[in-house]
């Protein structure tokens, strides 16, 4: 649901955790998975009926500091007592909404009031994150261009490929075009097939091109040098989650040896084309650039491994469908396992040997990327010397 | 649900019919609500299990030429009967889908492979407009502007208010791109307030500009008279509507009365925004074109009226929450009363005077267009002369 100023907002509606069947311990379960990755939790009661069970949400949800507001419905039919009312605010931080849904239902403005009422609760406890994310693209055209007669000009290099969803865009690809409008940059769309020709109806040289990770290298030989160029999966490294380390853990794949493992995570379960990133092209890259021998695993949705400290690297999808918060869990969880991870975008840049140029634009990432390169060839000749040694 | 290659697929997951307590009256008022409007129909049941309530959804199903496929459940629990199948499969005049959800949802080969057989089975049935709809402006570019070495140009001129969603576009946009690139043509997305800019920025003159019917005066004012223009709203009446009859139905405003009444009718039930083009914007335009007596109604979601004809007109929502089917109906309806009736985007059109050069690009539309105008006219006169006469 679209409630501005906030945005698209998901409202995952589940079950209360006092259900005991066996049925209901699967509620249960999928109830403390939603609230462990919700950014803010709303705990619905009528008047009176706030228990332990509705106090051991609110706990869980403070104790991973998230904001918790009450919502007391059914006040059509008992109003709240004010006692009971402090008391469930006292223990949530927050003030409730009151709502009698009945009224909602049938009253066109009632409905409106209590969505504005909502919007402003939710304004008034979400992360800072979500009100100003950092722009996509906006930042990496210089301020001189901008004040020109004619904007800038962003080039965007989109494949239509069997795993494009029909008649539209992938999300990142609509974010980019919007970041663009939001900076007063012209965004050209165009297939790769028609990228150069394109390029010899602009006037000059576009100011930024951005390129699906798959035609990096076939983008990279025909962009003038003076346009800056990167890939959608690097703009997005930044905004969902931390470039400088996925920069980092994409140097790995140059040192990967045929016994390594590698896991390929994905956020999502869709349903996977015959052409399919994760499961196909990156795992036949990977061979080819280390060796058939190379052992990857997958893990898809929401089963993200508890030990990853058995693989040699973790490249992960561009995880449209996780949220910030829930991507830097995934990268601390590498971290703290000392496993170099990366996501597919850098990977292939890496693979397609153009991961400098993409990187580029983003100078702390692109520093990474060679220290990290840097070290991993001094490791692999030191281990050659001791190898050789005896 | 993407299913590839029939596109976005929406499940509606309804109650059975079966239900005789109060509230099941409602649900199965829902359920065959959403039997209307769906394009297929899946009736699920448990081997053995396919009564009366079944054997009616199919019947209604069939009755309003919608395909309906039995989806045999919980096989691993008990098989079905070979002469059970062959009844239901009869009665149904399609093949039965068998699937174990205990199985799919633990083994996710189990799950890949039933998806398969559930699209074959969804695409072996589906309406043929489904799967090869109209263009929406590929076609509006001659044949030998696509083979000469640069690519066609299509600017589409997007303003970016407070209705547009938070860091995305509107899916109409998102569809004029896609449908775009699959026809080899550039798409450049601009702000109004970039687009004279930025036609500075190309070698020649755009082949195509599509614009925010918002800003369609605008956008009329600075595009060289060489290049087709229209809005996104009308490419939307040709490809989910009824062209001609839009464009003829908007005619009517010019001749609106002070005493008339116009139904504003609008598909979905969003948040509205202060600026809100149906219960704002058209209603200031109307009046002002029209005199302050115009009365204007208000139709939400899926309450359409069922009689149309005390309104002069009727002015439609661009629909993008209908499908084509839904929205045929509704013109019908309009018909069948004698109120012409247009959409948002032509009304625009017409209320800031550009309807013509809007059309150009669609000669029946246009055509329409003028014959409505003139009739309308006449009409106007004739009343005139015999309001004298006397």
């Amino acid at each position: 649901m679209e409630l501005a100023p906030l945005g698209p907002v998901a409202f995952l509606d589940t079950a209360g955790i006092d259900d005991q069947s066996n049925l209901g311990e699967q509620r249960t379960a999928k109830t403390l998975e939603a609230l462990a990755s919700s950014d803010i939790v709303l705990v619905v009661a009528p008047p009176g009926q706030w228990g332990l069970f509705e106090q051991q949400i609110a706990d869980k949800a403070r104790a991973q500091n998230t904001p918790v507001i009450p919502v007391v419905t059914k006040i059509d039919l008992q109003p709240a007592d004010p006692d009971w009312l402090n008391r469930i605010e006292a223990e949530c931080g927050t003030k409730a909404l009151a709502v009698s849904c009945a009224q909602a239902a049938s009253d066109h403005a009632v409905r409106e009031q209590f969505l504005n009422r909502l919007a402003s609760a939710l304004l008034a406890v979400c992360p800072e994150s979500l009100l100003s994310p950092p722009p996509l693209l906006g930042d990496l055209i210089s301020r001189a261009e901008k004040t020109a007669t004619a904007p800038p000009v962003a080039v965007l290099v989109v494949p239509v490929d069997s795993g494009a969803p029909k008649g539209r865009l992938i999300l990142p690809q609509v974010q980019a075009i919007r970041d663009a409008l939001d900076s007063g940059i012209a965004a050209c769309v165009v297939r790769e097939c028609e990228y150069e020709g394109f390029l010899s109806s602009l006037s000059r040289a576009p100011d930024l091109v951005v390129c699906d990770s798959q035609v990096a290298r076939f983008v990279a030989e025909r962009t003038p040098s003076e346009s800056a160029l990167t890939t959608f999966s690097i703009l997005f490294s930044r905004a969902k989650g931390d470039i400088v380390s996925m920069a980092a853990g994409a140097a790995r794949i140059q040192s990967l040896k045929p016994e390594n493992r590698v896991l390929v995570a994905e956020a999502c379960t869709h349903h996977a084309m015959k052409d399919d990133i994760g499961t196909v092209k990156i795992p036949r890259w990977l061979r080819k650039a280390a060796g058939p021998g190379v052992r990857i695993d997958h893990a898809r949705g929401r089963d993200y491994p508890d030990t990853l400290a058995e693989y040699a690297l973790v490249i992960h999808c561009g995880s449209c469908t996780l949220t910030r918060r829930e991507m830097l869990v995934r990268i601390q969880k590498a971290k703290e396992a000392g496993v170099p991870i990366t996501n597919y975008g850098i990977a292939i840049s890496a693979l397609q040997g153009v991961a400098e140029r993409m990187l580029e634009p983003f100078p702390e990432a692109l520093s990474a990327w060679r220290t990290a390169l840097a070290a991993d060839k001094a490791q692999i000749s030191e281990r050659t010397i001791s190898m050789e040694a005896p």
